[in-house]
């Protein structure tokens, strides 16, 4: 079963947005990817609605399926965190006013499900989407390969939940009678 | 120059709401208070989406002329801070699209304008803001009660840097030529 994910890497300066479709154990496909930016100086208020407009534009085109976000802490990156949290709820509000299921996926899991690794480098993991997704050249900026990253491990996982239901729904007939 | 003001202290599971009328100087009168409230085992997407809603309502019935909203830090309260970040960002986004102004003031700055001390505890202010808005009784849950204080605080910064600008104003005739 084919399914079609926007991953989004939530960001005030830069929201990287990459469309995959796809189902586990077959080649991906890319469907688009690409920033929406606001600038540095503009007012707080006037860049989360800038963002919302973006991503609005996006699920119009794209008709996503799911939409995947990155799992945002307040550890790490402390000048940024408010801007990137708020841009994430703001993906988020808008996959959930369409009804679309929202997923989030940590860095380290979405590191892990493309390069096999939860430490790998941005580079190492530009280079994964590249050839899983069988471009040319790696998407830039880094937000945009990053937000094809999160589509692809949204597809990987849900894949796997899908497998294993499928099992289990499989293995239930052979079970011990009750 | 009279002005309303709706107050936001931002928070997923209770959002304060907290409306005020009034100028430097003068009586404040309260003009709404209450909380929008969403269930913590909701799915945050559905979260966001009722927070939204309720903002909506809230500006529709209240007709503010300016939003001031709580600034959240990464620094403290680490397990609440993205939804707190996440329902500031509505608030501002709710704001912005209609074109209000948005500021953001920090719960030092609204203790200090309210009480007299940036480290006043919640029931010194709850305390103030019953006096300053002549109620019966302090509005609860605190997080309302907040609300009023950021709206409070709002009016009278807002009618300082008014001021200010005003004295500007008058001075520069009176300044020397050039």
């Amino acid at each position: 079963m084919r399914v079609r994910v926007l991953g989004v890497d939530p960001g005030l300066t830069r929201c990287g947005l990459g469309a995959v479709e796809g189902r586990p154990g077959a080649p991906l496909s890319l469907v688009a990817v690409g920033v929406v930016r606001t600038g540095a100086d503009d007012e707080l208020g006037s860049r989360l609605v800038r963002i919302e407009a973006g991503i609005e534009e996006w699920l119009d085109d794209v008709r996503p399926e799911a939409v995947a976000v990155e799992r945002v802490f307040s550890q790490h990156n402390v000048r940024t965190v408010m801007g990137t949290a708020q841009a994430a709820g703001i993906a988020m509000l808008c996959a959930a006013r369409r009804g679309l299921p929202v997923a989030l996926h940590t860095p380290s899991e979405v590191k892990a499900a493309i390069t096999g690794s939860g430490r790998a480098d941005k580079k190492q993991v530009g280079a994964m989407v590249t050839r899983l997704l069988r471009l040319a050249e790696m998407p830039r900026p880094a937000d945009a390969a990053d937000a094809l990253a999160l589509a692809i491990c949204h597809v990987w996982r849900g894949g796997a939940q899908h497998r294993l239901a499928e099992a289990l729904a499989k293995a239930t007939p052979k079970g011990p009678r009750r």
